[in-house]
């Protein structure tokens, strides 16, 4: 089995050390427009050749694994250069703006759209983990756009790698992951910004930062490079996510500022329900 | 040594696991106005006796750990009735009110007022766990207040739990906590709140949540009946902490909302700078 992949950092080269350690006949050839991408993922071993897109006709399956923006325009070349058997699909976190791009493409029947999710904070091919997929979910949307046999061999990938599968539209799937995932990344950034802004008159404050303040300022690691596109490509419901989310920090400082600490109690207790959600995320 | 630990829940508990295992000649009295607490603390054996505040004069240290506003309203009592070579200190995350609360009581001198930079989103005598403080910061206010020879009873504790300490007047203390502490515990209840209140009309949203989310809302679970007190006695600080979150979520909101994603990606640039920070914490 010959799997490219496209984009050799954190995600990509992940999919190549599980996939390679699931299949035994794989060979992984690796595209990046990063050249030292490419010798770091060569050197850590996860890609046994450095290619392009002129050898994509010998591919069965290719793992788009770059920035959105960069996946809305790669992939239809991605498409008219693969041969008619090969399976395409990709990881990123918005589907809605993708999915329309290439939703009259003559092979859209060979594209998967999918969303694995999972992450970390960190970038790049030395990010590159075994096991990343394991237990985590893959959200994949459109499947019935897909080819019967393709669908198959994607499915053989996320089950080897571990992962549990749910189906959803790409406009669904934009909404909901808006509020689980970009808005974490948000509050955590803007988190980042007001204590660094901070720090600049009271130096030493981070001193006294523990693992809460670890904890909820982790994501304001992550690459700009990956997360502007994602921000410009679900513009709407992220800007529907941060407005219900600053109107409930204004409310909360208003119970606050009016000394309604019955009311700050309740609402925490209330929150205190995410418990029950947490249990089983890692 | 006879230690006394007023709250037998995670703060408290923890101390006396550590204490312990430090001191081979410590004995652990456990105060607690949940009896439920006590006899699991018994049970979990981290607690040598179920004791009370009549009990006090035999102290050589209590341990207040309980929420801030009880403790307002204790310390006074506790000073009162301990003896003239005992040692107090607390562990709560507010120290301005406490301190000007104690400032003239005639045994003054035998309080410390600290603030160890542990925990965990957990409580209760269950959540106590041992080297919770190892690595860990300890902020020490007003220590000149403090009787010499108290101060290295407490010194000595601290060091044999492997903590390293910091010492700052009451003001900058809330201050600064407001930012690296107080704002986390805020900003990720409110993300809980919004994302459980999206969740009420789009099930299955949670099936979504990856490890990012899991992070950024962790604090969320945190106990109200000790975060509520900290809010109200931190008022002005945490306001003013709240008021420049806002207003950089709302900037940022507008540039998203503007198309200027050439300034989304700047903000976040500069915010991974964070990763220079994080270094070193947990």
């Amino acid at each position: 089995m010959n799997v490219f992949i496209v984009g050799t950092g954190l995600i990509g080269g992940s999919f190549a050390i599980d996939i390679k350690a699931a299949f035994n006949e794989s060979i992984i050839y690796g595209v990046d427009k990063n050249e030292e991408n490419l010798e770091q993922a060569l050197s850590l071993g996860f890609v046994d050749y450095v290619s392009g897109f002129n050898d994509l006709e010998k591919a069965d399956v290719v793992i788009v694994a770059i920035p959105v923006d960069a996946t809305v325009e790669v992939l239809p070349i991605i498409l008219d250069k693969i041969g008619d058997d090969c399976l395409v699909f990709d990881a990123g976190s918005t589907k809605k703006k993708l999915c329309d791009t290439i939703g009259n493409h003559h092979k859209r029947r060979n594209y998967l759209a999918a969303h694995p999710i999972a992450g970390t904070e960190f970038s790049g091919p030395q990010a590159a983990i075994a096991n990343l997929y394991r237990g985590k979910t893959n959200i994949i949307c459109e499947v019935e756009k897909t080819a019967f046999k393709l669908q198959e061999r994607g499915m053989e990938i996320f089950s080897r790698l571990g992962m549990r599968i749910r189906y959803m539209d790409p406009g669904s799937h934009d909404k909901h992951i808006a509020y689980v995932s970009h808005l974490s990344h948000i509050s955590s950034f803007m988190l980042g910004k007001t204590v660094i802004e901070k720090e600049k008159n009271e130096r030493d404050i981070f001193d006294m930062a523990g693992s809460g303040f670890a904890s909820t300022v982790r994501l304001a690691k992550s690459s700009p490079a990956m997360w502007t596109p994602i921000f410009e490509q679900n513009k709407e419901n992220i800007l529907e996510t941060m407005e219900e989310y600053i109107a409930n920090l204004i409310q909360f400082k208003k119970l606050i500022e009016n000394d309604d600490f019955l009311a700050v109690h309740k609402e925490m207790e209330e929150t205190n329900y995410i418990k029950t959600i947490l249990k089983g995320i890692a």
